[in-house]
């Protein structure tokens, strides 16, 4: 079964939406308050909760027991944003239900008991949205959940408090980037309860040109104004870029398009930054129709496949970043051939 | 019939050899001191020697008057080393005779009367030499050239007195370079008689790694003994490439050769010094036998044919920078499909 990010869905601007639902047990103190013994009661009753709910919506999911994968497996999970950092980090305790087509992971013991989380390729935030609450839908059925008449559903850090809802838009803006109005941007949306950020670590929005943005507030909305509001604003950001992009010269535009793509048939060391910089130039391309023979699914799984625990997690051991970017370099020849 | 340079024999360090022979009419005061009457006497009597001489070595050689063609095709000639810039700047009074092949130029009232260049692939001095040396018999046998017993040949400037013989090799030394190298080889071999420059315009020698290594020492020394000299120190300069390519990280020298390739593959824009450093990048993979599906044919004639003058000399008129990068750029990728 192809992952969501290899089907190839043609995308342009917005690359992926993304929603996250915080859910805790009423029985249980939150994760950080819990023995060991009862982390494993947690994940007990959680999986059970959807795993053996027989909900066609859950068929083929699976259950990762994070405390038995590799790291490098694990760190390669948070690559592919099925989970975070911290969570790919530290696996005792804690697990992971993941959908055949990783659209679908379910963190069990993170910050809150469980996190839901839906990724779609493009613009879709109320698919994600649809199939989050489908889960969720089902987890209550089985399971009793943490939820305060006025303050919603409690979560451990109070910032989530409410909805637990947090959606995200994947962004794809080198033009918006190149002529330097991301900072604006970015100043400008937090004024009205959204964030932007990096998506691949610390000052790596500058090399892909990704950008997060997601909304902050969760209490005193519903799912539904949250979704909206953030639209809005992707629809506004989308508007210009694309505006920004039709007031780039052409030839040069085509120039760094397929000198980037050139240099991704042909190099024979890439480092995962320049990896990705050089994608973020094809993605370019393909969007606007410069490249042609060239699908969406292969940039996804290149971003994807190619970065360092990725490469270490297909090898099965650690590996230098030579090797790394040799590795690297030489998928990327093969899938681009 | 192909050009010298497009007949694609492999050449490693040595890209090319040439000789340049001075001679000077002994009725004639030296060019500078010529009215343009006595200049069109000048080009009648040493075309008709030549031309009109029935030698199969000058068969096929044609005759053009530097004041007839543009001045586009005047400049592409010397991009090709056929003429010198100043020869290509003021046509009047001044002729050219050229092979079909275009090795063998007879510049008629530049510095001197009579200059006889003939250009070879390779390190090939000698034979280069043979050539000119059979242009300056037949020359000899119908006009009288000036010559002192003491002094030898007699030429406009004092350098060239003796054998008015300039013997040099178009060293592409790209390691040598890399490692910093050349300053000091240049500096060695001026305090033997030698002459190492670059090739392209000043500056140029740092992006397309080539250089043009001569005798300086005309008086006092036969053409055969400065002809050996400079054999034997061009075969050390080779040596000394050689070992320091074999000293550079395999992986590393792939990584800028096959980028290289791929750049010129694909820019849509691409500026002449640009494309003489990654021509230069990508014959050292043809040379290391990393790249064997190009030939020194196609770097050569890329090499000549994207010059600024070449571009417009085949477009026919004046083009600005921009229109050039991209016209080159097209050029270069159709060569290399």
């Amino acid at each position: 079964m192809l992952k969501w990010y290899e089907e190839g869905v043609k995308t342009d601007v917005v690359v992926s939406s993304r929603i996250r639902l915080a859910r805790n047990l009423k029985k249980y103190p939150f994760p950080n308050k819990l023995s060991l013994e009862q982390k494993f009661e947690v994940i007990q009753v959680i999986s059970d909760a959807i795993l053996k709910s027989g909900d066609p919506s859950v068929a083929g999911f699976r259950f990762i027991d994070m405390d038995k994968i590799s790291k490098f497996d694990a760190y390669a999970m948070a690559e592919r944003h099925l989970i975070s950092p911290d969570f790919a980090e530290n696996g005792q305790g804690r697990a992971l239900i993941l959908s055949e087509d990783e659209s679908v992971s379910i963190m069990i013991n993170e910050e809150d008991h469980v996190r839901i989380q839906v990724m779609v390729p493009g613009f879709d935030l109320m698919t994600a949205y649809k199939r989050a609450d489908q889960i969720d839908r089902i987890l209550e059925q089985h399971v009793e959940i943490a939820f305060d008449e006025n303050l919603g559903y409690l979560t451990e850090c109070p910032t989530n408090l409410g909805t637990g809802m947090r959606a995200s838009a994947m962004l794809h803006i080198p033009a918006l980037q190149s002529i330097g109005a991301v900072g604006q941007i970015a100043n400008t949306v937090s004024k009205i309860g959204l964030t932007m950020r990096g998506t691949f670590g610390e000052g790596s929005e500058v090399k892909c040109d990704m950008y997060q943005l997601s909304n902050q507030v969760t209490l005193g909305i519903s799912e539904q104004a949250a979704i909206e509001n953030l639209q809005g604003i992707i629809r506004q950001i989308v508007e210009r870029e694309r505006e920004s992009r039709n007031n780039i010269d052409h030839d040069r535009l085509e120039d760094v398009v397929f000198r980037a793509l050139g240099i991704l048939k042909s190099a024979r060391l890439l480092s995962g930054d320049e990896l990705l910089q050089l994608i973020s130039r094809v993605r370019l391309g393909v969007e606007m129709d410069m490249i042609k023979d060239i699908g969406f699914d292969v940039l996804n799984t290149l971003t994807f496949n190619c970065q360092s625990a990725a490469l270490q997690a297909q090898s099965g051991g650690p590996l230098d970043a030579d090797t790394r970017d040799k590795m690297r370099a030489r998928i990327v020849r093969e899938k681009l051939a």
